[in-house]
């Protein structure tokens, strides 16, 4: 009898709410007998946080502990090898599981191909071994439902952009878009909301902190103060109502 | 004793495998009174088919039916009458229910504000009922899952492009975004594969028909044929890979 290797599931877990993960990822969840997943020192993680409440006891917890906080600058080179390494090592510990036959549930936010960590570990590991990626409700649908807006009508196009990029970058491609989300706040707050100002945007748009989790806060974007934003916010610039002809 | 009217939910059911509804979802439609699903004539539509084994035999099924088919061109100013007049009475029939004191869920494929046949209801009753919309699982979510690819890295910008859009526009803005999906196919397909082609993107695009529905089908870009293209088919152009310094 030829020796089973274990089977890789990657596992959207959804944005915060326990219960907007999908049936699929809690069955699947539930029938690995080792669950990966991010953490960061001395936290647990928030993909952890949304599917405590689900696990077995008898099942392996398989912490991958991130060596550099999410707020860290990605610009210095020490990150991206940290960043690499982790990776590499963390892939490493979930093929041991998957030698010795063992099915591994790795969890992410979201949706593990829609920037999520995940992303790094299937790219290692996806063509070694037998792997179903199920996919999650992303932070994006996640903000405009708790926000009660309808994000994009009809042939309206989105633009998915990152705080990250420049002021000029960011004000090209808002004024290109019909519907606009800007993740990866944070630090780079501060000039979002000047750009979006700028361009006589801010009664259009909405902000929303750690949508559908217990810490959620929605508020106006002009009252948000820049030096408290998390990571996990967004800034969604809905598309226009569309009520027909002349509507 | 005041008469309390019913709460409208919109449900998001995900892409197409029943298994990829929320925890969430399930629990709203299972408890709903009302059920609202939109179909066209002759067919019960893909969001009763996701969700007709979680059904109970009391709930009250209101099918909307569409007036036009999904291929219909919406360039006619007849298209656009119909559509609107078919939203205007499908909300006067679920606030009948609501006014009754039921509540109404209002199944819809994928996520219900993106791109979502909810949103035309939302607009009309979200301000006169108490409302609560659940994400879904997106199809171009679902896309990239069944296909086994990462959709975006990092500080990629992603675009969610219509195929109804122009050539000179979809090229302008496939050259401008790191990764793109192209919804909208159909009839639209040929005029697509085109531009991909022209602009060496061959190699990069996916394609995916119905993506986790029972009649899915995957295939190369390079050998669908037109013809036979369902609205329900997106293209994929992934981001690249990243995989660190240098690499």
């Amino acid at each position: 009898m030829s020796h089973q290797k274990g089977r890789l599931f990657g596992l959207g877990v959804g944005p915060g709410d326990p219960e907007l993960i999908t049936v699929k990822a809690l069955n699947r969840l539930r029938a690995a007998p080792v669950v990966a997943f991010p953490s960061a020192p001395g936290r647990k993680g928030h993909a952890l946080t949304i599917t405590e409440g689900y696990l077995r006891p008898e099942q392996i917890l398989l912490p991958m502990v991130f060596p550099v906080t999410i707020e860290t600058p990605s610009t210095s080179p020490d990150y991206e090898r940290l960043v690499r390494d982790f990776y590499d090592r963390s892939a490493e510990e979930i093929a041991a599981h998957l030698d010795a036959g063992r099915d591994v549930a790795v969890l992410c936010e979201g949706d593990p191909f829609f920037y999520g960590s995940y992303m790094y570990l299937h790219d290692r590991l996806s063509g070694r071994y037998e792997t179903e990626v199920v996919p999650g409700v992303c932070s994006i649908l996640a903000g405009a439902s708790v926000l009660g807006t309808p994000l994009v009508y009809r042939e309206q196009v989105l633009a998915v952009l990152s705080g990250v990029m420049s002021e000029d970058d960011l004000r090209r491609r808002l004024a290109d878009a019909d519907a606009a989300v800007v993740m990866k706040l944070g630090k780079t707050f501060a000039k979002v909301r000047r750009v979006i100002a700028d361009m006589g945007l801010m009664d259009r748009a909405l902000y929303v902190e750690r949508a559908t989790m217990a810490s959620q806060r929605v508020l106006p974007l002009a009252e948000v103060a820049p030096e408290t934003v998390p990571y996990f916010s967004l800034i969604l610039i809905p598309g226009r109502t569309w009520s027909g002809p002349g509507g």
